[in-house]
């Protein structure tokens, strides 16, 4: 039974992997007018996974496996994973769910237009819309403490409003207090050597030179191609591509976006051989993604030791460098600026930014604030938090789309990365002792050999509090990221 | 019922995107190690398509339209197209069909050690198993006159050996007389200016400006990249991509390879919309096909009247022409030279090669012909034809992959596009007065007009021999292929 069930999902995973062909394809290649087509084409195929993922062929195996004792932890995992997603499927009917995909695509042209003549009216009837339906997949698949529990559940299994309301309140105090204190500093940091030309071709060389050294395999297992906005994706563990987007009057998008990528996609090559045909070869949530992604990006990747090896590389690569120190660099990529928009924000404000739109769409997901309120509370948020106010709404509400296709609760995945990721490094710091050395060495063999074992290769064996319970021996806390920041923002800003 | 029908070819037509897509990816950008996955992935895929083509569904579809009186052209070769899948794939057995393909990919693995080798006996047992394979597939799906047409029908619907043992001789006789007398002439032609170094990116560049002057629209509804071997495919009427490879110590190769390319995806993009979700908006057969690259790539492409207009551009653009007339240039890419290699024969010796391969193949299937002796006969024919000898298997039996897999009846559809194409040009000649002074003055529209009404928009509407007859009013002849061969020789080397 164990391998018909596995040859059953072994096609949901080739269906799964020949739809992220095609995307990724509809991002990097595919030619303006071709895009309506390769959509037709990806709706058949989502059709044809409904098809698999709901056939009465799965509750047979869910109900033989649930009366199966002693199952072992990738199996029993498997099990879960698919019931999870039947149950799901079907408990919303199926007229709801294709009015739901129609009405988000509408959405999401409407937030365009909406963004583009800086207008929210334009966008608030169809907001509106996708809290509704939100609401009513919530009533669907229920729920027990909070509303918007059921809809994190879809990005972070297990995670609840209870606990993120516990930590990331703890997280948002402690950037705030920090801000305040280094708004009294008196160091001043430079970073108009950034915005200097820089090649695509020499952005393109040197972050496949920081890439290869941090061990993600884009020759034979992968590849780096350009998007208009960056992203990972894989078919298979032996081909994870990235993409980027060069600006040649930026140093820093491509090549922390790079690293940033990098992580995720190391994750993914990472993943054990063994889990593939059992729906676990992939990343257990979106948090614990963005904990790699982020661990390479900013604990790594703007720290000291990092480039302590790569900055002589970099200014033998790049004369614009040249009357830059070390020290100069290792600031100018850390410099706190309180700023509107969250994908240009720093390592320490950019939480902020996350969790004022958790807090935002909790409440409107729990009937505590109307969408036609919204932008006022966005407004004030930024005022209290951050002590910066948008001028318009393209800088403010209206400028992220993830809310304009319905994904209410994905945001607080790119904060939890940051305390999975600083939890996580306080367990490696005991591990790996000359942890630091190694870094300014240029060597990360320790390092990812410590993730691939601890995290990477499980894929999606546990749930996310599982697995750093299972790595650190406590609940997630917010406690390590609070210090790691403070430390390190102390540091560069010479606070008492 | 037919809105129903069109329904179901459409998921077809995706499914077959989905692939080709799929294989685009795999030949352009899989890294080494992704490729066995991606093998699996579309494995499933023709799985999937294998159900669809042999559901009880399509011959409720068939039984119902053929009861059906008065049906449109298009809905009865809609039919006709599907019936005949569904007929083959049905008296072929499953498990029979399964054995093969996995044969037939140890086949090739072995060809390629063989090829590398030079050694025919590591291929011998294989291809006897493929000309078995492939005798039983006649013996399955039956056959009239010669067991030879069924394959051929694979290819070229409706030609048969009685009409290719026709025109392939008068061909084969009239360019055998013509080496002849080319060999007795004194005109010499030099070509050492092509081998000089000619970077990749001036060599892109060029190409792309041809191309878009033959109008492939390769911006926004296709693309050019890069394989080992040139091919062209398509994702919807919308999506059409060509790929090249280039040398960058040969002009010719990756140029007129584009041409080449550029004309089958000038075929695709101009098939009517109309006929999506028919089944039918594709080329109506490989000859077809061929006759649209190979006018492109020879009777415009190195004709005197095209490079009247681009040599003085491609002499601004590579200096390496500078010395050069456009009198040397135009004999250049026309010299003649018998040689053993089919890809890189010179345009009058090439349909040579390919009936060869025509001769030999049919001799195989009807048992007239032991693969043993198949080296042998090759060399002698090589021999008879062309004057030349392989002194290697390698450069001989070995050279082409096609016997590898199976893909007997393949060949002649190359040699069967020279022939259409110079029947077709007659017609067009009368119906574009000025023909050759538009092409010296780098206008195509007219002739790419002329195309797409008479051949391209119709897909596979028409058979091939209906498609001539219409477009020309008679049937398929070898004497307008020929005399185009003996007016552009004789003046090339002043025959008398």
């Amino acid at each position: 039974m164990l391998s018909e069930f596995k040859e059953y999902v072994t096609k949901i995973e080739y269906l799964n992997s020949a739809m992220a062909v095609l995307s990724w394809d509809a991002m990097v290649n595919t030619p303006s007018k071709g895009k309506a087509y390769r959509g037709e084409i990806l709706g058949f195929l989502s059709g044809e996974y409904y098809k698999l993922i709901t056939d009465d062929k799965v509750k047979v195996f869910i109900d033989y496996f649930n009366n199966e004792s002693n199952l072992d932890d990738i199996t029993n995992a498997m099990v879960k994973k698919i019931e999870k997603s039947y149950n799901e499927i079907k408990k919303i009917p199926e007229d709801f769910y294709i009015q739901y995909t129609v009405d988000a695509s509408i959405s999401s042209a409407a937030w365009e237009e909406a963004k583009n003549a800086n207008d929210f009216s334009i966008f608030k009837p169809h907001l509106e819309k996708m809290v509704d339906y939100k609401k009513k997949f919530v009533d669907y698949l229920s729920f027990e403490e909070n509303k918007y529990d059921t809809l994190l559940d879809m990005y972070e299994p297990g995670i609840t409003v209870k606990k993120l309301d516990e930590v990331f309140s703890e997280v948002r105090d402690a950037i705030v207090m920090l801000l305040k204190k280094i708004e009294t500093s008196d160091v001043s940091i430079q970073t108009d050597f950034f915005t200097k030309y820089f090649s695509k071709n020499d952005q393109e060389e040197f972050s496949k030179f920081i890439l290869s050294k941090l061990e993600y395999d884009f020759i034979s297992r992968g590849r780096i191609d350009e998007s208009e906005h960056p992203f990972t994706t894989d078919f298979g563990k032996d081909d994870v591509r990235i993409t980027t987007h060069y600006y040649e009057n930026d140093f820093r998008s491509a090549m922390f976006g790079c690293i940033h990528e990098g992580g995720h996609a190391i994750y993914e090559q990472d993943i054990s051989k063994d889990l593939m045909g059992t729906g676990l070869a992939e990343g257990t949530s979106m948090g614990i993604h963005e904990s790699q992604s982020r661990f390479y990006e900013n604990i790594l990747g703007r720290s000291k030791e990092f480039w302590s090896y790569f900055y002589p590389e970099a200014q033998k690569k790049f004369p614009q460098f040249e009357s830059i120190t070390l020290d100069q660099f290792y600031k100018a990529i850390n410099k706190v600026e309180p700023s509107l928009i969250r994908i240009e924000a720093d390592e320490l404000t950019y939480s902020l930014h996350v969790i004022i739109r958790y807090e935002l769409e909790k409440m409107l997901i729990n009937d505590e604030l109307k969408v036609e309120d919204l932008p006022t509370a966005w407004n004030k948020k930024y005022k209290d938090y951050l002590g910066v106010e948008p001028s318009s709404d393209a800088d403010g509400v209206l400028q992220d789309m993830h809310w304009s296709d319905g994904s209410f609760g994905y945001f607080p995945s790119y904060a939890l990365g940051n305390l999975y990721g600083a939890q996580m490094v306080k367990i490696m710091e005991k591990d790996i002792p000359n942890l630091y050395t190694q870094i300014s060495q240029g060597n990360f063999s320790d390092i990812h050999n410590w993730l691939k074992e601890n995290v990477h290769k499980h894929g999606a064996v546990y749930k996310p509090a599982e697995l750093i319970k299972k790595i650190t021996g406590e609940e997630l806390k917010s406690e390590y990221f609070i210090n790691y920041l403070n430390k390190k923002y102390s540091e560069i800003y010479n606070l008492v």
